[in-house]
């Protein structure tokens, strides 16, 4: 990179290949939340912090922060981060790329000797991605409090959520009261996960909403019948007509990602019975993964497929029970305001940017829910990730972090002016 | 039933559901080949070959066999049979049927104190089903020196094949050079397993062939990719790409089954990877189960698999590695003169019939690789077969084993006429 960037490149290089260090043996790149290596990798993490003169604390969710007081004390946090642990075999950039820049936004800082009006955390949430206790984004939620209070009591391995947010340091029985109304604005900048940005040459994805997550589990049911003997024409075959619904599934899917607004619709899972070379299929149950920035779009898509199963297990002489909807998540639009903000921050630095949907989900759309809050991607190979394919070039990476830390410099005014503004003193726009 | 039949239904209930009670307790009905539960089936069916006159004993292959010596020595044996084990929770006619009307036939002669020419053998075939050794037919294999040797040394729980033949009386030492060239002609009784009898009106299926089974196993390799983050358009999803095929092979069976001549294709083995709800599949293998009662039925088909699996991946993306043939038997037309006599049998207690493919495998087919042979079908309910739901009439089989007597008398005298004629005093046509 021959671009003057406020923020160090080979700082960032030298800290993401830290953290690849701390990794399961023959099992690049495995560091879960809640096991050895995660605390091994945050010891890390938080070392750095020090050594860049934050302050650093775990707070009752478990997060991670490093703290950079403000010249204003009262205007509120400005927050910056994304999470250290991963999937397992996978993530070697899937949110430490964002701890690191949002770590190097501070460094710069302090490089640069500015102090910001408001204060600065950056944080390491705990636990983004689903951990041993099977849910995600413990972190974030705790934070805000929308940590759900039966989660505590899930159990793995011998503990539970409670023990293991304990056991990293966070405080569960203050855990339901958190809240963080101080927090003025949240940054994240996190991997795209996904192909675009390199297919058009993009540096930087602004991201103007995080999809909501649906699911949808379909059952459809026929009959076993000996495959020697029945006659084609006399069969309720499940996997033939599970097979149509799948091509429909996706015919849709594809219409809707045609009109304006991120959409996709995924058969991920999918399973059929009896499973014996010489029966006909009698039933199969498959999970569909939507996704979809604009509600609307969604609802669309269950209406379609509540009717669409009647028509089809009525054509195959199959029984489909009505489409269930296990999960089902709204879409979080970003801060309109920070979107502004980071598109500007994008020219400052020279990075050439788009604005995009994030068809997955991240800690952002958590914050989102207290704060204004917005995200940027960089660039992924060829959309890898959860997997040790998964690649960031750490140019890309550096050009992301010196957007936050344009954009943040940027907060810093905008979001004080706006609360100069206002006559009650409050912090939050 | 109103018909006077050469046979005695009452008797063939009486035996049927004796042997129904001879079942693993909670498993309707299971008694599978091998088990202490077979053998004390066997020694039902042994008790009742003796009450009926017959001679008893057990062969090398380990089939049960209950002799009636004929007036002219020589001449060949007719041999009636089918098999007394069950698969799983299955079973109460599959097999059962066959050999208490073959027995049936032998009282029926006695009732009226006629003595065939011919020796008559009614047999228990060894382990029709595929047993705990994986394999299927062992006793008929294994009476006409087609065992393959390899299968002697298959092990399950701790004892060898060859342990199991000899522990039901077989002699697997005798085994491998075993020839019956004095059976002169063979006819099987056996449940149709599908619903065209019952839907038609049907008393007996004279089976004109059965259909060769062809195994095809076929592998779809598309890309993993987060099924949130990658666009639509952007993703080789192997699922949709199988489905694709699914729907395809489906066609193209219906297409097979409207020509002359049974045809189905079944994919009754479908697994997908990585089953995971947001991961877009990368892989499906799918085994396809092929039936013809036309050889160039099946090579026309795998003949357009071959091909279409090019273009389909080429469609989606994905790559299909050429279809394996896991496993590929022939047809087994049934003996031309042994049709007519079965037909002209029907004809004599006023059953009606039609000529029809067998779908199933039956150890008819391996006999027929050493004298004519052939076999009906009675009818069963909906076509259910190996379930606790597989049903069938009583006066059914009846009426089917009044067919079996009579075609056996009439195969006394055509078979006999026939030898006679031959100058070199050999037994089989």
């Amino acid at each position: 990179m021959s671009r003057n960037l406020p923020v160090n490149a080979d700082r960032i290089a030298l800290d993401i290949d830290a953290l690849a260090g701390i990794t399961e043996p023959g099992h690049p790149w495995t560091r879960r939340a809640f096991s050895p290596l995660f605390l091994e990798g945050r010891r890390y993490i938080e070392a750095r912090m020090k050594a860049a003169g934050l302050e650093t604390r775990i707070d009752a969710a478990g997060n991670l922060i490093g703290r950079r007081a403000g010249a204003k004390p009262g205007l509120g946090t400005i927050t910056v981060g994304s999470h250290s642990d991963t999937v397992p075999d996978g993530g070697r950039f899937d949110g430490i790329a964002g701890v690191i820049s949002a770590l190097e936004v501070a460094r710069a800082l302090s490089d640069r000797d500015i102090q910001l009006d408001h204060d600065l955390e950056i944080v390491d949430f705990l636990a983004e991605e689903v951990s041993i206790f099977g849910v995600s984004c413990i972190g974030s939620r705790g934070m805000t409090g929308q940590l759900p209070e039966a989660w505590l009591s899930r159990v793995s391995d011998g503990r539970d959520l409670s023990k293991g947010i304990l056991e990293v340091g966070g405080d569960p029985s203050a855990l339901l009261t958190q809240k963080r109304p101080d927090i003025a604005g949240f940054l994240e900048l996190h991997i795209e996960q996904g192909p675009v940005l390199e297919a058009e040459g993009k540096d930087v994805g602004i991201v103007t909403a995080i999809a909501g997550i649906t699911r949808i589990e379909v059952t459809v049911e026929g009959r076993a019948d000996h495959a020697g003997t029945t006659p084609m024409d006399r069969r309720a075959d499940a996997l033939v007509a599970a097979s149509q619904l799948v091509l429909d599934i996706r015919a849709a899917a594809m219409e809707h990602a045609r009109t304006p607004g991120h959409f996709a619709a995924t058969v991920g899972e999918f399973r059929i019975e009896p499973n014996a070379a010489n029966v006909v299929p009698s039933k199969v149950v498959l999970l569909i993964d939507g996704r979809a920035e604009i509600r609307s779009d969604m609802e669309a898509f269950c209406q379609w497929l509540d009717g669409h199963v009647v028509t089809l297990a009525a054509e195959h002489g199959v029984s489909i029970k009505p489409p269930l909807r296990v999960s089902d998540n709204l879409p979080t639009p970003g801060d309109l305001g920070l979107l502004d903000t980071l598109e500007q921050a994008c020219d400052t630095v020279g990075a050439r940017h788009r604005r995009m949907a994030s068809g997955a989900g991240h800690d952002t759309a958590w914050i989102a829910k207290v704060a204004p809050a917005a995200m940027i991607f960089v660039p992924c190979r060829e959309g890898r990730s959860h997997s040790a394919d998964e690649w960031a070039e750490n140019d890309d990476i550096a050009l992301g972090a010196a957007v936050l830390f344009e954009a943040v410099c940027d907060m810093d005014k905008s979001l004080s002016n706006i609360i100069q503004e206002k006559p009650d003193g409050t912090h939050t726009r």
